[in-house]
């Protein structure tokens, strides 16, 4: 298909008809806490919303994912396109007018709605002649054992699941090829940190606060819902009774469209005026409760000492900044990484891998001097095409663009050169992998959708049955987390940065009588000096001032309050030259869901053969296939035993792993068993291969295609089509093609 | 050495000076519940004793790892050893009498005294003349960031650590060894199974009931401390204290002696009797509580579903065994693996990375025909010698005993041939990252240290400042874990064992009518018949002799009782042929704390040269070196940059880690810094390489020893010298030698 055409046709955000709201097919990240002012609860309900998959849909999304539209779709979108626009044309020049932020957000909603009958539109004009079927795929994983429900023989937990050796050997090759790519290749500092974290240091980055789900309880048995879920599927409920009148349901519909920006009151009028009940007991509802969604736990036996199980691994790279700015010579920019567990406690977790009560996170924290952020490496991905949906095209209706990193980030769409760097690694990644370019996607946050601090986020989608779904997050979070534990702390979490040329400073100094301070505050002492040395130069004024006064300078301890007299502090003016000056620096975050990006991989290498529809295959990447070749005697017999033993050395010298089926079965089912589990190559063994020089046969999985080869040559060859030295074009160049009856 | 001094020398079990009782040099495992019913909280405790480094110790134990004793300290233990040996064979012939329980108890005391004033005199008797300095190794893994203190800006939290880059790098490098030279190398099944676990798991495998520390806590504040450390340290202060009468040190010298055994009452009683009060306040003590040392949590919102954070990975495999089962295709035997974390809340961790509060494990659950533990495998190994302290030996005051592993496994010392094959695949692993072979043993347990169930355990234990402290268990678990889970859950886990001929048996089966019990117990039905279906043939029996006399048969469900009528259960005898027959598979557990053989590694790569006793170097296989080369410019000019680019991208192409130093320091101290972080080898660049061809000289690290090669050849050399293809005697066979002024 020519390039201009797929790129509308990617255009159709996928929606689900118009029971189930815009946010559903746009699963967000789980991981980060949203620390803007208003973003707050708000934000994290936006993020949670379940697809409830019905046939239809089913359908309708499989041809999504087989055929694309056409262009007379793309004529009948066009004013629906235009009709967002236009809102959103009201709304840059409300803000460019300054107009009240109550004026804005009604524009807001009314732009959502407007974005939502156009992605509804676009479900109904979708071709309706494929099948992708997700029962069929995930009835694979679970009796291929890739992964599967936890504690099942105790009745199972919901959203927590056990990798068995497939799903195990899948992910493992994936986070190794993870960390080659970003690692090894970038040299980032590696760290591995507690996954225990005091609470303190969540209070300090926000999540005590604000990383809750807003829940409502049957006020007789204290049974939990979810507040949106609940108000959801009473609303959904009521639309689809005949019985309900067109006011009421247009009404309930707005009440959908609006759910997302929904606050505890909000909520609460809602069920109010409706008179929802537990859909369970009938019973009465309490108010919306925020509930925290950290597992909470306590370290040592007094009880007293709170503790969280972390729900990203971000905090612990920030909480090492000194150790790891000193283990780097003292210099920016340097960045760390971390591969480790996240836990969330959802209210209900559903959608499988998806969304999950524990999971493996892939995190890279890059220390950047906020006042540059280019980077020399930028120029290697300066040319690589990838898919760009910016805030502004989402604003107006518009599909994403495919255009070079280089150029997103001449023109600004991009902010700046570090972030564009790790965005076309991560795309370079997820390609790696496995995910198909067609159904990946760049796309910037919306204003409203990111923290007050954040200069820039880009999430990476990848489109599944489930919708879009963000594996991978990349923000500019600026200096908010290093700030935030710094003044938690009172520990300097700076960098220093040479001065073009030095500089002439002058400015108040406060020097504290340590002696005497810590004559009177014993304990306390380091606290008040601490604070002391973080006053700044008008605050310093001020205690002069106030000492001048009254002759003492109250301050605030954990203690109580401290009184500094003259005696213990002197102010005087200073005036030196500096050669470097502090910065603290900006941080630059790509995020992964490591499980998000497998089960994507799992649908999009999940293939039939053209004639042989029953027989499902994984057309996984060698790189990071469990297993990477089977060994396959054409007969149970006894005589080929020392012909196996000896590829299996050959493999094993190589690290490879394999899988011997010497089982009755017939070649062909055989053969099927291991395309199933995505096994890439197949060696089989044949009476031939019993005449010397030894052959055997090597079967590329894909295409079914056979070559004969020596066998001494076997395992070098595989090795080297799973390291992409070789295709598989080249090694059918190199040996003979080998007909089989069976493929 | 000859190897029959060694061997006598290696004998002598380090010991403190006599403060410090026995246990302490014995670092027990801390991941495995005991579930022998006498062996309880007693076992834990004993578990735990921490070492208190006083500089005589540290310098007898450095003493003792440099030099080895000699034939003359051997004469004057003798007779100590034989003393041990007296009360070894009153307790043999006191068991084979079927003697009290109480008089083989008192026995036992005695043993225990006998061994400790033997182990006492080991150390008196140490030589005195040398330094392994641990200081100086914990500054070097600090200052070089290996690993430090979690959260220390915040205050740090004991038994958390986070690993810094060249930890990280170390410890995945041990984990990539382990998976290649156990899973890989014997195909075993890996999962990576939730670590957040329901609360009934653990209630099953008796982690609920057994996993505690006796504690005990201020009255007035509530302090909390560990009763045996507490009495530990209050006994310890008595006895150096002048004042204190001989006959009172004597009494606090055998309560020291006996802390080992000591149950709930046994600790009240000794806390009331010498009256010792909180060390902190002087207040009173409260009684023994027992403190589980899971790390409690809660999953979902609603408070009333508990759960642990796994404190060992088994119990996953173990719920988990079907479906494994199944993924072999229903055969015995196989091994499954998991590499994860586990979490164990200490009252008070102390000892660095030996005991902390969340560690990486690695274990494997080999499951297997327990009337069949042979193994075909175990050929490959026959002949590896191993030092093996048996049991035996140990009552004996005998040393232990190098032999290989086919002869234990043929004289019983070793129980059978799976759990030999898993020693001696151990003791290849643990040599392989670096374990001296002089400073490891496997030590069997003793009967009273074994769970009532296990057949056979041995410990690999290493030797470190530290003392031994055990890295690895190897235990025969019988068939005790997959009978509490399948008792807990009624669910079958069990395989089938192929009869050599097919067999007629007779019986009576029970039938239940399930549409009738349906009716009548909906949702209880369910576990009735679970319940029914599990009934053996007397409880049968009886089931039919109750039908007959009152008409019901009452069975307790978890809804109360249910009542079963004729209507609902039809008793009939049975007559069969079966081909298979049930069997429980035995487990033969390896069971790795990573983080342990990780600080023992770096203990016995900690290293001086000859005549420069000032600088520090690791002499870290390359294998699991963190970085396997340095790149170091003769001099910081410009002109080598090409040059040190076009050496990146050959390292970088064989996947190999490298660090670049181009600061301006002499190139001696460049070698010193990439020394002390165990770089094996370093390239450097110096005038001579700019011409062609470009040659660059190679550095061997451990003898400083350098070649001259071309620059094109350098990355494969390393490559080869990583993978053991080379050693550095073959690079030097190849190259000429290069001299520098500097090494």
């Amino acid at each position: 298909m020519p390039y201009h055409i797929a790129k509308s046709f990617l255009n159709l955000t996928l929606r689900c008809s118009n029971t189930i709201s815009n946010r559903l097919f746009c699963v967000k990240p789980f991981y980060k806490v949203p620390t803007a002012v208003n973003a707050k609860v708000t934000q994290r309900k936006s993020l949670q919303n379940q697809v409830k998959i019905t046939k239809k849909f089913k359908e309708r999304l499989s041809a999504y994912l087989r055929t694309m539209a056409s262009p007379d779709i793309e004529a009948k979108l066009a004013p629906l396109r235009a009709a967002v626009r236009e809102y959103a044309d009201i709304i840059r020049e409300l803000k460019a007018n300054n107009a009240p932020q109550n004026d804005i957000a009604k524009a807001v909603v009314e732009l959502k709605a407007r974005k939502k009958k156009l992605e509804d539109t676009e479900i109904e004009l979708m071709p309706k002649d494929a099948s992708f079927d997700r029962p069929k795929l995930e009835d694979l994983l679970k009796r291929r054992f890739f992964y599967d429900q936890s504690f099942a023989i105790y009745g199972g937990v919901s959203g927590l699941y056990d990798y068995g050796p497939m799903g195990c050997a899948l992910k493992q090759n994936m986070l190794q090829v993870w960390r080659n790519h970003f690692i090894i290749e970038d040299s980032m500092l590696e760290v591995e940190c507690s996954m225990l974290t005091p609470s303190p240091v969540f209070k300090a980055s926000g999540h005590v606060d604000r990383f809750v789900d807003w829940m409502v309880k049957d006020v007789k048995t204290g049974e939990c819902f979810r507040a949106d879920h609940l108000i959801k599927n009473h609303a959904e409920k009521l639309i689809s009774d005949k019985k309900t009148s067109s006011e009421l349901k247009e009404e309930l519909n707005d009440v959908l469209n609006r759910l997302d920006g929904f606050d505890n009151n909000d909520i609460q009028n809602i069920i109010k005026k409706y008179n929802f009940k537990s859909p369970i007991t009938g019973n009465d509802l309490t108010e919306p409760q925020a509930f925290n969604l950290m597992f909470p736990t306590e370290i040592g036996p007094t009880g007293d000492f709170k503790a969280f199980l972390r729900p990203e691994t971000a905090q612990g790279i920030f909480v090492n900044f000194k150790r790891l700015l000193e283990f780097n010579a003292g210099k920016l920019p340097f960045a760390a990484a971390q591969i480790g567990a996240g836990f969330r406690n959802e209210i209900s977790p559903r959608q499988g891998l998806i969304r999950v009560r524990e999971f493996t996170m892939c995190e890279i924290e890059h220390f950047v001097d906020p006042e540059n952020k280019t980077l020399s490496k930028f120029k290697e991905v300066r040319n690589m095409m990838m898919n760009l949906y910016s805030a502004d095209a989402q604003m107006d209706g518009k599909s994403f663009t495919r255009m070079t990193i280089g150029d997103a980030v001449e023109q600004k769409i991009v902010d700046n050169e570090t972030l564009g760097y790790y965005m076309a690694r991560t795309n370079l990644y997820l390609l790696k992998v496995g995910i198909d370019e067609n159904k990946l996607r760049f796309r910037q946050h919306m204003p409203n959708e990111m923290a007050h601090y954040a200069k820039d986020c880009w999430d990476a989608e990848v489109l599944t049955s489930y919708g879009w779904i963000e594996c991978a997050g990349h923000a500019d979070r600026s200096c908010y987390d290093l700030t935030q534990h710094a003044n938690a702390t009172n520990v300097k979490l700076s960098a220093e940065r040479k001065l073009d040329a030095p500089k002439k400073i002058s400015g108040l100094e406060i020097i504290p009588n340590k002696s005497v301070i810590g004559k009177n505050y014993k304990k306390t002492s380091k606290e008040i000096l601490g604070k002391i040395g973080a006053l700044k130069i008008d605050e310093i004024k001020r205690v002069e001032e106030t000492l001048n006064e009254s002759k003492e300078y109250i301050i605030e301890t954990s203690d109580g309050v401290a009184k500094l007299s003259k005696e213990m502090i002197t102010i005087k003016p200073f005036e030196k030259t500096i050669h470097v000056e502090e910065v603290v620096p900006s941080v630059i975050e790509p995020s992964f869901g490591i499980g998000r990006v497998m089960y994507a991989v799992l649908e999009h290498s999940f293939r039939t053969r053209e004639g042989d529809e029953q027989r499902n295959f994984l057309d996984l990447p060698p790189i990071i296939a469990p297993i990477k070749c089977s060994i396959l005697p054409i007969s149970s017999n006894e005589r080929f035993e020392p012909i196996i033993e000896s590829i299996v050395q050959l493999i094993k010298a190589y690290g490879l792993t394999y899988k011997i089926d010497d089982s009755g079965g017939s070649i062909g089912r055989r053969y099927a068993r291991t395309d199933e589990i995505g096994i890439p190559f197949g060696i089989t063994i044949d009476f031939e291969s019993e005449k010397e020089p030894h052959t055997v046969t090597l079967r590329h999985a894909v295409t079914t295609e056979q070559v004969r080869l020596e066998l001494s040559l076997v395992a070098e060859v595989i090795h080297k089509l799973c390291t992409s030295i070789y295709t598989w074009d080249d090694v059918k160049k190199q040996f003979p093609l080998f007909i089989s009856e069976q493929k």
